[in-house]
């Protein structure tokens, strides 16, 4: 595997399943292939779950790793190609990038849609800069339109909470007092996509994903009406995409709640995290033991390593 | 052990004290503990000392660390209860801390008291939910109401410059431009009480520390008495926890200087740092030969390392 | 070697360079060296470079590193002595670097010119003081005059690409939108000046570098003039040592382009980065085969192993 930016790159999903639990069974087995190699992990915005799961799955390995946050640590970051760098931004990513290349073995950056211009987001501006002009593999720990660890870790919770072969899988829009990026969103659709279970979006009207992850995935604009049987509820908020980046909606009544956790198959309720209780969902639903967060954050330690391991056995 | 928030999570203070001496004889000897185990150290307020000797300590135990500055790096956190989260706080600490607890072996935890107001500092709400919501072992790196890593290592440093079995130690107030928590001042008592030395408290009217802590502590409001005979001094400042949070004095007559020092029995000066010079004590006392607050910060590393080797040899 | 601030800490030249060749053929064979040894990196300035290449190269000797931001992690530090510490600034530098040192087995530590007074920068009196306080070797990252590592790496980049054996090297301002220090010009004509290369240093009037950096280093006010026939062009930016700290031009004919690169001997073109595109340099030169600015970049991993090697042998 030379990159992990989105499902396109791994192997298969069989592949990336069985990789996962081997890795989840012998966490510290596969150092030899990290030996003397570093993981750098770059930051264009906050983290926390992919700031520490990942460098734990490259200390798993027998890597070194270094974090930078650009803000923080480093120089502002120029990304418009041919501009007079007479502002504020320092550095051009068409230098930075084969640097922070040479210092290491693989790169990880998480860069965030930025809402300014769909066109900037969509085309992954930064991230695929990293692609192109880094020597090494990069790892996207979120990019602007996907993030792909987390939905590598999304799929490994599902098989291991799973009580039928191919489970209804419902990804629910939840209210949010910020604009918040479709990646989360999109890439689960993209994942889900590849398996078969059977997914179902639900949102009000104006949240429609971009047809491009969408393809031909069922929506169903009655919350209540897609919970029904659901064995998965998967809560998030984003901004709309058609009116790129605005909020159209705080409505409470999107809120997943009790009562609607109720119209489901005892359902597992699953998010990405950070979460904003009682706006997204519930204390009772979050609080309740049909919520497997807390596991699907564990599971971003296990594919993150699946992925260096993939990585570096290709190397 | 399986915490260390207080004196009262060590097997006593005999065993600490042996255990800091094992580790200051032998700082490498013990890596088999942490192979493969990892600290994540979260901070939620600067640090020079706790965050370099502390990550230093782990290393030594061959342990790999992660460090995450809450306010840079990751989510502004939130700590209240059945909260609408629609505000500035991301993620509730009632997820944060389960998840970095998936990722790690050991959190280390810094989270000072804020002085909005004293019921929540007191509950050291923040730490408290560390350690409720962790499901590993959590160690202090100074709460709201004590700062034990600091005195443990400064209950090191008194037993090896001590001349006599019994020493006189001191805890002075000092003046401050800042409103400082009591943190170190409790810890500090709480930990002395626990020895055989006589603890003399000095520090204008209005200063008292918490009951919970002074217990039957002898304070005594004449400085220059207080020192007289002693064998060591340790100067802090802190605010008022009467009134709480309050600078009531700036009175540089509290400032530690060499005529004060001169009335003591050839004492030697102590402060956990950082202190501001010719504030809490004067260039002269700071800079001369029976200063010993570099060696007091030393034993920072050896005692965190001390409570690491304990929490480990638990697991 | 004790410490690494100027080209005058090293035992020679040709010792730096077989000794940097030695490491680039070797980069982990070296790690006995390392063990169990803890390098901490402070910085007062951001880094992007020196961050991850000085961290990369005592990971390659086999070291721990921890890294601290004076402003995001720690307290806000004096330099002054003598000063009644009731404002800003937290800690002293008398007691943070001896802390520092007994915590870590190197230090290094990077505090650029502050501008406010030629007399302070020039006495380098942030890292002037960790090499007196602290009792383990100190490396400058950077420091207000001079920028060593940077130096190491352009020599040894000038080693590996020059077709002659004296080389004329090209020493070139270029305008820049803010006012930078003149540590990488001084550090660079400073170690220049120890090899037999042809050195030419150009800039317009009122640039002149301090008269102890360039001795009898040649000057030549016209740029063109300076470029014909040349190896090598440097081109950096710097602030008026004599008008300090001033921004005398921002003359985009400075700019090294296409045009005045045609005029020289096929030469290489470096720049220590972050650069200014389209100020400093064109795209065109940039983007060029001939511009090596990414080798000399990797070479800075390279000559911080070889600074920590000579230091751990020392040791």
């Amino acid at each position: 595997m030379k990159k992990f930016t989105s499902v396109k790159d791994i192997p298969s999903i069989e592949k990336a399943l069985a990789t996962a639990f081997e890795v989840k069974n012998n966490k510290f087995g596969f150092q030899h292939l990290g030996k003397n190699k570093t993981m750098v992990l770059v930051f264009f915005n906050s983290s926390l779950r992919t700031r520490l799961s990942t460098q734990k799955a490259a200390m798993n390995m027998g890597m070194n790793t270094m974090v930078m946050n650009v803000n923080e640590d480093s120089w502002q970051l120029e990304s418009e190609m041919g501009v007079v760098m007479d502002g504020k931004n320092a550095e051009h990513l068409r230098e930075a990038i084969p640097v922070i290349g040479k210092y290491c073995d693989v790169i990880g950056v998480r860069a965030f849609a930025k809402f300014e211009n769909r066109e900037d987001d969509y085309s992954e501006k930064i991230l695929s800069q990293f692609v192109e002009f880094a020597d090494v593999p990069v790892v996207s720990m979120e990019g602007a339109t996907r993030h792909p660890l987390q939905s590598y870790a999304d799929l490994v919770t599902i098989e291991e909470h799973k009580k039928v072969e191919k489970p209804k899988v419902v990804l629910t829009w939840a209210p949010h007092p910020r604009a918040l990026p479709q990646a989360v969103a999109n890439s689960f659709v993209e994942w889900m996509r590849e398996t078969d279970y059977e997914l179902v979006v639900t949102h009000p009207k104006g949240y429609e994903l971009a047809p491009e992850f969408m393809g031909d995935a069922k929506v169903e604009y009655d919350q209540k009406k897609a919970f029904e049987g659901a064995d998965f509820i998967y809560a998030k908020n984003w901004a709309s995409y058609n009116d790129y980046g605005q909020i159209l909606s705080k409505d409470l009544n999107w809120t997943v709640d009790e009562a609607k956790m109720a119209l489901t198959n005892d359902a597992k309720f699953m998010h990405c995290l950070p979460v904003r209780r009682n706006m997204v969902v519930t204390d009772g639903v979050i609080d309740s033991p049909n919520s497997i967060v807390v596991d699907e954050a564990y599971n971003r330690e296990i594919t993150a390593q699946a992925v260096l391991k993939m990585i570096l056995e290709d190397k």
